[in-house]
């Protein structure tokens, strides 16, 4: 079963994890969170969900490769350096090349792929947009480039609003708008729907091919009892949308998804989606190929 | 004692590591085998002066520093990238952080005079020139970037000659000329001549300072019975000049300098200028501080 599935970075990551051995998967990845740092293109969701895909993640830190070390940014520590983003040695090596590739003119798609390839993924993983596009978060203090908001200031500010700059002018990274074309299924991972999600829907041809769509769309809630596993995703869906449950999650994707996969914890109530009610709380490999067959199952295929 | 010198890499620092805690020493470092590896700016020879006045030097391998690992290249192998260059992930900090402040405008005086006082250095560090300057091998297969010959193809083919691109138009990088005009005593280190010493005697002014210089220069040289302790030296000293004897050495400074360190195992017949016969190898501590000591002593400087 070909589905394509919109992801942020960890959350999303591990999804894919338990899907991907069951279908023929695209992956439409997060680029509003990526950053330039000490001259370094970073990506963290489509790295994230490359390490998780290819067995290199740090499964407990929660982010990053195992196994990783620090003695780069010791030294760039030690010389007065930008130390603010967390880059470990390995990862590293990536951002190098991938800096280097996009230096000399080659997409972030074309890299991406690239290195899926190089990893062993047995998925197709594309960025959202080739595209230059940038997540901003309003707050009484000002506003602030995503990562500097969430790392920097380890998202402590709350959140009032988003932008998504570059977004209007990007255009879907080749690939993108075939796979919704041909895609059985669309999945919207669970993640953080207005910074993981929404930036990828802020390409607009990529919003009005979920629209348009003829086969279901099914959103995987972020959400447990009302609670983000990690990350601010319930402070922000209660700032902005006014609430935690379910309901929230599918105001975030008005018109884009047919059924919402939601945890037993919490309340299907208001829905006008479809409810799929089963424990999402990915704890191990099992957690996670149980949660893709439910999300296939309600799609109408075999698991 | 204001002395300074010009120096290459590990072997002129390792003479700095012994002349530095008897002596005012300003450094004239080479840079024309600067290089850039996958988008970072590395500056081998100011970067082993830095790792070894500040201890941080990997003595036993006799390049880059203590301690190191390699994580960061074993991704970028991984990906396909650019390999050939072994950086460290210690190493690789400072490469990060140097190009960053060298694409934001910054020079490379001012950064390498930042690194020398994080790292606590108690000598000045100076490169030659903040400008291009690149040396380029010229051999039967070919014309090389210094690097390209020297790394990727293992100083194999024979040299013969040498180009210093960009020295016509180098300027001397801030602080130079008054190092020199300062200075009572100038030192060329035992560093090989052509790849190490002639690109900073490419620039000019450096080379018209010396030549008019109202104190002693005294050469050291890297050769012991005629062989290079390390490196590509002798090699190019017999096919370029003619031989490998001190007399050798001094041709290639001709009218820069009044004296001449050299081993105890070669002969002074046929010099110009004063020999000083010791022993140059630098086994350990204790033998730079003996070889520093009668450098200062030739010049008449209480050791």
């Amino acid at each position: 079963m070909k589905v394509t599935v919109l992801s942020g970075g960890v959350g999303g990551a591990r999804f894919l994890s338990g899907l991907v051995p069951l279908a023929d998967v695209t992956v439409v990845g997060n680029v509003g969170d990526d950053v330039d740092v000490l001259g370094l293109h970073v990506s963290p969701d489509l790295d994230s969900i490359l390490y998780t895909l290819a067995g290199l993640a740090d499964e407990e830190r929660g982010w990053g490769r195992a196994g990783e070390t620090w003695n780069a940014l010791g030294t760039v520590s030690e010389l007065g350096g930008e130390d603010w983003f967390r880059l470990g040695d390995l990862d590293l090596g990536l951002h190098l090349v991938r800096t280097e590739a996009l230096r000399s003119g080659e997409t972030l798609s074309s890299v991406t792929t690239r290195f899926a390839r190089a990893l062993g993924l047995d998925a197709t993983l594309l960025p959202a947009t080739d595209d230059r596009l940038r997540t901003w978060i309003a707050t009484a203090a000002g506003e602030f480039a995503f990562q500097e908001w969430f790392v920097a200031r380890s998202h402590k500010d709350d959140v009032d609003g988003l932008r998504y700059e570059g977004a209007e002018a990007a255009r879907p990274a080749p690939g993108v708008l075939e796979a919704l074309a041909e895609a059985e299924l669309i999945v919207f991972a669970p993640s953080n729907p207005y910074v993981s999600i929404h930036p990828i829907l802020a390409v607009e041809p990529i919003r009005a091919a979920v629209e348009a769509r003829t086969v279901p769309a099914i959103a995987v809630s972020p959400l447990i009892g009302g609670r983000a596993v990690k990350g601010p995703a319930d402070r922000m869906l209660r700032r902005l949308a006014g609430g935690t449950a379910p309901l929230q999650v599918t105001e975030c994707y008005k018109g884009l998804i047919d059924a919402l996969v939601l945890d037993e914890a919490d309340s299907p109530s208001g829905l006008d989606v479809r409810p799929i009610v089963t424990r999402t709380l990915m704890v191990d490999d099992d957690a996670r190929r149980r949660l893709a067959e439910t999300v296939l199952d309600a799609a109408g295929a075999p698991a």
